[in-house]
């Protein structure tokens, strides 16, 4: 992703962000900083930072005020993704092994607080009170939704819009943050700050579609088995879509239930289904939609390269396969 | 200790302060409601709320954004409780069952966040770019204090100045935060808010010692046996104090030394050495020592009813006994 034309134009920005996440690692505690180096470096593409770029360069881009907003993005969303890994007692993401496999539960919760605090640190460096309370804000939506998602498993299947506002949550609001704290920081006027918020959340909600999409067509390269979601009790949107379509008493729908309640473990037999029902062809029209509205939302702004970045950014989240 | 003139004097603003926190309650998460009432009710006295009320009101207090701070560090100090009795397994805290031991960690790990995120929020409402990256700074110390704790456990005994440097991290930072955050929010001239600082870092390590000392006489009224801290593997001044001064070959420093080690699992009979030994009457007279440096220091502030709350305040934390 970072050979796209969106990166490019911000790559100096970018490397700026790289080196003041890896100022973020605990050297002083060496036990613990090859482990957080390489949890910050599994991040990959950092479309959050580049979101902050790109959606503060619109208008009067502070630039120090945006790298610090940039690195607070990526260092909470790291952070939640520990204790996400803490929570669901996973082994390896992104083919990574966590920290949680290392070091017990313990120091890992103390891991994420750790980034929290750091994160929560270059939030205040902006000194822009309204920025800081949308971060404040934004990690109180993503603690909220997983203690929801967290109390609420195996308590069947979501509504449609049940898994709006939990993809929302887990993955949206952070997006949405991304872009207004953008327009914040450069003082977009309403209507830029409106069009940038916009994007950013219907962005991340199709983002979060994707991602649960992939899950069903999965290999071991992003490092969990196809349907690894399904396994562990989370019901995502193809699942959704096909059990709304389905006729009363379809025995594949039957299947998946059973599955879904525990009565079965047949989970391949039950990713089958669902993967040749066109539910996640279903499920990819939703999240086209809805990077459509993110890129009509920008027609508000002004033309130029970054409207033109976070365009084809827009673009590669529906198509990315990985 | 909530009949203390020193409490009284701002009573109806610490009203306030328990009024906000009951409003970070998750009401609409009900499974959730009542443990959290618990949790930020257990609190008891609000010193740490007291502390920001106090040295905020020596100079030109601004009530909202004290309150707003009053309320941050509550809740900060709220959650790193949480995170440590999850961490530590522990089922009880000042006798109420903990969240752990009702929804198992996954939720207590979200549930801490959930309080951090509402510090952050509050903090946030201060609207004050100082005060907000002293509360993230704090965050930090505290954080990293409980990494290096983890982490150490079990290497051995911690020198004199290691355990300072622990229970400044654990403690003494976050009174310390408590009073400066008063000074910085009324505009303290700059020797005010020294005097304050160090007041509230003088103060949190002698609370911190008078809890390690009453550590080894506590009975079950907080819910926690006698000698928790050794049978934890946390080694507290006494102890160090202890072992300092015992000759080569005491076989009364031996058998300790082999407790600590795990050699031996005579927990009661080592916490009957450290008692008989004269160790908590030193340790005390270190506590006693920095209550006094902690007064000495608020002489420099004009008289008024709030420096002599804080007097007051100082002389309690030597002579609790609870």
């Amino acid at each position: 992703m970072t050979t796209l034309t969106s990166f490019g134009i911000i790559s100096s920005e970018l490397r700026q962000v790289e080196q003041k996440l890896l100022e973020s690692v605990p050297e002083e505690i060496p036990e613990l900083a090859s482990v957080v180096r390489s949890l910050i470096l599994a991040g990959g593409k950092r479309l959050r930072p580049a979101l902050v770029f790109l959606s503060g360069s619109i208008n009067s881009p502070d630039h120090e005020k945006l790298l610090n907003a940039a690195v607070a993005v990526e260092l909470l969303h790291t952070a939640t993704l520990i204790h996400d890994d803490t929570i669901d007692q996973a082994d390896v993401r992104r083919g990574i092994a966590t920290a949680n496999s290392i070091f017990g539960p313990g120091v890992v919760i103390l891991l994420g607080d750790f980034l929290f605090a750091k994160a929560a640190h270059y939030a205040a460096m902006t000194s822009d009170p309204e920025a800081i309370d949308l971060f404040a804000k934004v990690l109180m939506v993503i603690v909220d939704g997983e203690l929801r998602q967290s109390l609420g498993k195996h308590n069947g299947v979501p509504s449609e819009e049940e898994y709006y506002r939990r993809i929302y949550a887990k993955t949206a609001a952070l997006f949405e943050c991304c872009t207004e704290t953008g327009a914040i920081l450069s003082k977009a006027p309403e209507p830029h700050r409106r069009a940038l918020t916009t994007y950013g959340k219907k962005l991340g909600l199709a983002f979060q579609i994707i991602d649960d999409l992939l899950d069903f067509t999965s290999t071991e390269q992003i490092g969990k088995p196809a349907g690894n979601d399904i396994r562990q009790g989370t019901i995502t949107l193809p699942v959704i879509l096909f059990l709304q379509s389905a006729a009363v008493g379809d025995p594949r729908a039957e299947h998946v239930k059973a599955v879904i309640s525990g009565l079965s473990k047949d989970y391949d037999g039950a990713i089958d289904i669902i993967k040749s029902s066109g539910a996640l062809e279903k499920a990819r029209d939703k999240a086209a939609a809805l990077i459509e509205e993110a890129k009509a939302a920008l027609l508000v702004l002004p033309n130029s390269d970054s409207r033109e970045a976070m365009m084809e950014i827009a673009q590669f989240t529906l198509e990315r396969t990985l």
